[in-house]
């Protein structure tokens, strides 16, 4: 069920930020650098965990909070391997939210609930969108095909995605998947999100921990030139690059799912995007590179965002597009 | 480049009609009836000529002139095997416009302008949207992803497309995929779009020629149970059936794309869509059906999505947004 027209904004309230602007919690792109500039500027940074060591995720806290006093979270994917020591962490460092990923949102929960921190997972399907508000998260991300990284293997678009979850639970929705400006905001939240999340967008800012040679390819990308892929192991979107070519080469070669994960091989997306290998990594982003045309601060993206929905006339349609 | 704000909505000015609501040309589905319904509504009608023997369009074009003295239009599929004879009957019998898909706009648009004839074309990227406007085409339908039927190879979903489209023509641009009601509306709109075409959702109308087990079918189709596939011969999306299933277990057995092509074969869409057969044929819709609940005269799909535009602030937008 949508939130009423004349209900106020529930994500700013629940997160205590400004604008309902989250900014992704990627792996080797949002480090604190990023994560405390975004929640600096009025949205909401994450940290994101998933590329971290358990020392690394702690340092990297401890710098967000001396760097912003404001609201800010950590990305857990809930596979991660070494989960508890990363859980330990956010409980003691006192994290006021976690978003949780890729895994079932039962399991760690109510911990993280009881002591005091709000839980927000992610997901690709309105199935999936029940199964979590059933589990008692705060909110939900509802991410569409089109966003980059690993994604639902049954490929349903922002635009259809939305409505679909909207209808389904009860909690804040914040959209995820081909959004980036002021516009795509506005759309979403017109489908009826109360938040959008964007990855993408803020991979190409300064603060973003990604190799510049990276962030180069990223705004070079054109449209058509990603594709969600390896859905045999676990479905992401990459750029069309020389690895991606091997994997098309071994998809027309019939290749068997255990001469896919071979091929994939362990740390490709660090080789990619952290490293700036780009021929041999894999390059996870979004279909809306192709919108993106420079690097810049995360605070001027955030505001430049902020003016673009206010401009679109955002703020009238109701109290729930209000901030 | 965006229509500016304050200017009006061409695509009401160019069809001449109400609101820039456009019904989908889709074979099996779209005869005179519903095209006729849909026009006298204040939208937009089309003919969906893919699916038609030259006289059958003949008597569908006749039919619907003598049921509605609004502004309606045919679909032409450029590679129509018989395409001479559907534009003899367009400009013989006066039809104000025409939609054309899955072909090269060149040959045909300045032979169809001179009779006094819009010419629209179908796009799944901007690329093609450019080379559209190059061939001098009055306006474009940008068609994302997660459309039914046939689609475009590069999976630009909707949310996507519409910016990138708007980036680069002047030319109006109408929105399609995902799109059903008053809120998609709204946010193709916010995009930059000047109108909205809308296919599943018309599948579902009582003046809609599909069969009804089929559009009952269309009904209970959840999220995640349509796939755009086949794409080595010509890319559809389609419901999961036993049909389907086969073309699941001839990838798996690693198919070649004569064997796929066998498989498939001759008349599947007109056997699921037309005939009802609902195991052996081709069901196309798009991934939006999860959201259809029932099936409603055409009439009435217009004025109810009017109704929840303008309940949603659309017409409070700006001048583009007003009908």
């Amino acid at each position: 069920m949508a939130a009423e027209k004349n209900q106020g904004n529930r994500i700013t309230e629940l997160f205590s930020i400004e604008y309902p602007i989250i900014q992704g919690g990627m792996i080797w792109c949002a480090g604190w650098e990023l994560a405390s500039a975004v929640s600096e500027a009025g949205g909401l940074g994450i940290i994101g965990s998933g590329s971290m060591y358990p020392d690394v995720l702690r340092e990297h806290i401890t710098k967000c909070k001396a760097a912003t006093s404001k609201s800010f979270a950590v990305n857990l994917p809930l596979l991660y391997p070494d989960i508890d020591k990363h859980v330990e962490s956010i409980i003691e460092l006192e994290v006021p939210i976690v978003f949780t990923s890729a895994g079932s949102p039962k399991i760690w929960t109510s911990k993280l609930q009881s002591h005091g921190i709000k839980v927000v997972h992610v997901v690709s399907s309105a199935v999936f969108a029940a199964k979590s508000e059933a589990a008692g998260v705060d909110a939900v991300v509802a991410e569409g095909f089109e966003a980059g990284g690993h994604n639902g293997r049954e490929e349903t678009t922002t635009m259809c995605l939305i409505p679909s979850v909207i209808d389904t639970v009860d909690i804040p929705v914040i959209a995820a998947g081909g959004l980036y400006d002021g516009n795509s905001m506005l759309a979403a939240m017109v489908l009826g999100a109360e938040g959008v999340q964007m990855g993408s967008r803020f991979v190409a800012t300064e603060e973003s921990s990604a190799h510049i040679e990276f962030k180069k390819t990223v705004l070079e990308t054109g449209e058509g030139a990603t594709s969600l892929t390896l859905k045999e192991l676990t479905p992401v979107r990459m750029i069309h690059n020389a690895f991606y070519r091997k994997v098309i080469e071994a998809y027309e070669a019939k290749a068997s799912k255990e001469e896919l994960a071979e091929l994939l091989g362990r740390g490709r997306s660090k080789q990619g995007m952290f490293e700036g290998k780009l021929d041999e990594g894999e390059l996870e982003i979004g279909q809306i590179a192709s919108m993106l045309s420079a690097i810049q601060p995360a605070g001027k993206v955030v505001s430049d965002i902020v003016s673009q929905y206010r401009e679109a006339g955002g703020c009238s349609l109701g109290k729930r597009f209000e901030f």
